[in-house]
């Protein structure tokens, strides 16, 4: 058993937030899907995010306000939001004091090729107004 | 966009906790993992598991009590533990109030078959001494 921690990952500042990609943890063997922390301080907001892969956004901590086609939905602790391919989605939290931790879990629909170094990597491709 | 939510999925007993399989969740397209939600009491304990897929468990509320190899690891919200197949491994929550709710991810390693029906469908094989 291996135990990855939000709260001691190395994490960087990414396409304006804090994200943590598992790809810093070694030994974690052949996973189908890419992984990384998103942790988002009180009142903070990422950039738009859009890519081919689909991803499993899982609330660990807080809150979330996940724009994404034309509405916003509340993603709480407990709660998890599958967002499709190409799907343009900004991730959010609106929380006066409380950080927003999320696992993200992203791959290519069936078919496609091996998922990149990671989701967000390139220019963001913003597009969701 | 879709949203899961384990406070409101259909959970059922299973293996001694309350297990939600997302198969209950119609249109989520292909996904290469299973999924479920597992809900464990304050003072609550799963049997043994053990199977042929690899695991990540998140936890997303409250903290776990995970016993694998030999030993017990505490694995609270905002982490997440993987465990290898054929791991056996016990979830439990020695928390007095809180209950435990992680989402539990499984797939088989590259180069075998599909996932069959789920992890812990079967007779458990419990052997963690």
């Amino acid at each position: 058993m291996r135990v990855m921690n939000s709260s001691t990952a190395e994490l960087i500042p990414e396409f304006g937030i804090l994200s943590g990609r598992w790809a810093q943890y070694g030994g974690l063997g052949d996973l189908p899907f890419g992984a990384m922390w998103c942790v988002v301080p009180p009142g903070g907001r990422a950039d738009t995010d859009q890519h081919a892969e689909r991803e499993l956004v899982v609330v660990v901590q807080g809150s979330a306000d996940i724009e994404a086609g034309g509405g916003t939905q509340t993603v709480r602790a407990g709660q998890a939001a599958l967002l499709d391919a190409d799907e343009a989605h900004v991730l959010a939290n609106s929380s006066a004091g409380e950080p927003l931790v999320t696992l993200s879990l992203y791959w290519l629909p069936a078919g496609q090729e091996e998922p990149a170094a990671g989701v967000g990597a390139g220019t963001g491709q913003a597009d969701a107004g």
